[in-house]
């Protein structure tokens, strides 16, 4: 999975990933009425609206990225109808011959972390039957628990050929309380990178492993050091866009052959038409104003990545 | 919450709660065979042996045990129709009067740990109206990703008077890779420990606050030092019995009032048909064997704090 991820990039020339992680308050009026009309004010009119925004945004992107990573979280808080819209979701992204990276950010131990191994990247065995439970091609996965954590998913991944970004260091303003902290004069998020290096090395594709990194577009000389760190792993960067990440930061998260890096954007790209740049496409053109949206962004990175 | 806990805890006097972690191989063969006549092997037929067998075990032991503790992957990895059978096994334990914590092991950041926050412990907005949406009393959440992924949670708290349990230093063997490192001549979870006491401080019921914090069982010494580090904080402790923890192992995770620690046991329970010492209940009365060990485990943590 992680050569379908490079050779889509190199068939968009676009190393972006377009984060559905649908908010109520991004999604224009009219859906929301048109899905409510139908199921009412309830967990399933809220998961119907979903499902339609991000079918339309799908439908006027999908030519023009590599992936998506749908936040689970975004879609859990529906309960069981949104965890619903998140595998109609995943399910539709793929048919679109997109990667899909599940934004899940699970970690346990032992059979427990098998379990969300086999439910979000394998397959779980039910009497003399198998079947795939959500399917996407890669997770996110929380390094805390230490290998134990870890393991079951390089099963999985080996036995599927599916992969993983583990968080490594986090976009968000407190990520250093822990991950800063110097563990004999070297960052913990460090000592996680070189984790990440160990456990991909046990995992490789041609050129990367298919144990990549997740680490934040605003820290970027942090991810400078990182990318020396993990060589061959992918870095999944969160942070353009709303939260401050530009494109000129993000050259070092890349290699020399121009791989290595996949920047994420969700409501920089999916709300874009409550941006003033974009306000012209109207709500009702939400979808126009997400593809004008991602041109811009694919046009930011690939120029700051000429210029380095 | 964390009062009703702690009633419940001097009710049963038991400080006790069951992993509801139902692998399909601890389901006995004539609920798995009833289920798949009814649903085929399917991922509904496993999500009807899996409700139907917490279901029993329940019926069995609710009136000795405060709380139960479902475990979201092993429900999760069957899809939509296991993420059923975890809301109905929710419901169904809150209905039997048992305080539920969800052990979802959630951390994101922002508006996505608020989502979880709210989909978990709290209460959803769709258009004019709100729902809950898995409504479990306690959910477990994970430290990595720093304040921004705890707040969210604290607020839901507040609001909702429900409560968190912080993944500090977790059973399993690899756990110290990263928690035990040396931060400042301190381990890493004694760093997350002291934060737990601080956030817990923002939260407080009437003796403890709504933030606890998760130390195994299998680190007896560690859970010494953090019981004096998070005075005010309830200890969910896994890691007894199949984990290797014994009772007497546990002493020093309570407090001298004889509470602040509650100790899960998942497959020594649910699965106690399986161990010899509780054969002789034969799979057909597998709840009646969940019942003698639950039975059990109640005298062997009271001995133990009858004795220290």
């Amino acid at each position: 999975m992680i050569q379908k991820l490079i050779n889509n990039i190199k068939k968009t020339n676009a190393p972006i990933v377009v984060g559905l992680d649908p908010m109520m308050n991004y999604i224009p009026e009219h859906i929301q009425k048109k899905a409510f009309a139908e199921f009412g004010e309830t967990l399933e009119g809220a998961a119907e609206a979903i499902w339609q925004y991000n079918k339309e945004i799908v439908d006027h992107v999908y030519d023009l990225i590599p992936a998506v990573k749908p936040q689970i979280a975004m879609y859990e808080q529906f309960g069981v109808p949104g965890v619903l819209a998140f595998k109609k979701t995943v399910d539709y992204c793929k048919s679109r011959d997109l990667v899909v990276i599940g934004d899940v950010k699970r970690g346990d131990i032992g059979s427990t972390s098998a379990a969300y191994a086999v439910g979000h990247l394998g397959q779980v065995q039910v009497g003399s039957k198998k079947y795939t439970a959500f399917d996407e091609d890669f997770a996110t996965v929380n390094p805390y628990l230490g290998s134990d954590g870890i393991k079951p998913f390089l099963d999985v991944c080996k036995e599927e050929k599916k992969g993983i970004f583990i968080l490594v260091k986090t976009s968000n303003p407190s990520s250093g309380e822990f991950q800063d902290q110097l563990v004999n004069g070297k960052p913990l998020y460090e000592m996680v990178g070189e984790k990440v290096a160990e456990w991909g090395d046990q995992c490789m594709g041609d050129q990367y492993s298919y144990v990549g990194a997740v680490v934040g577009a605003t820290y970027p000389e942090m991810g400078k050091v990182l990318r020396k760190v993990m060589p061959k792993s992918y870095i999944l960067v969160p942070g353009y866009g709303a939260q401050g990440g530009k494109g000129a930061d993000l050259v070092h998260f890349f290699n020399e052959d121009g791989l290595g890096a996949i920047v994420n954007s969700s409501r920089g790209i999916i709300a874009a038409y409550k941006q003033e740049k974009y306000a012209k496409f109207g709500a009702e053109h939400f979808a126009e104003a997400s593809r004008a949206a991602v041109e811009d962004m694919v046009q930011d990175i690939s120029h700051a990545l000429e210029n380095r």
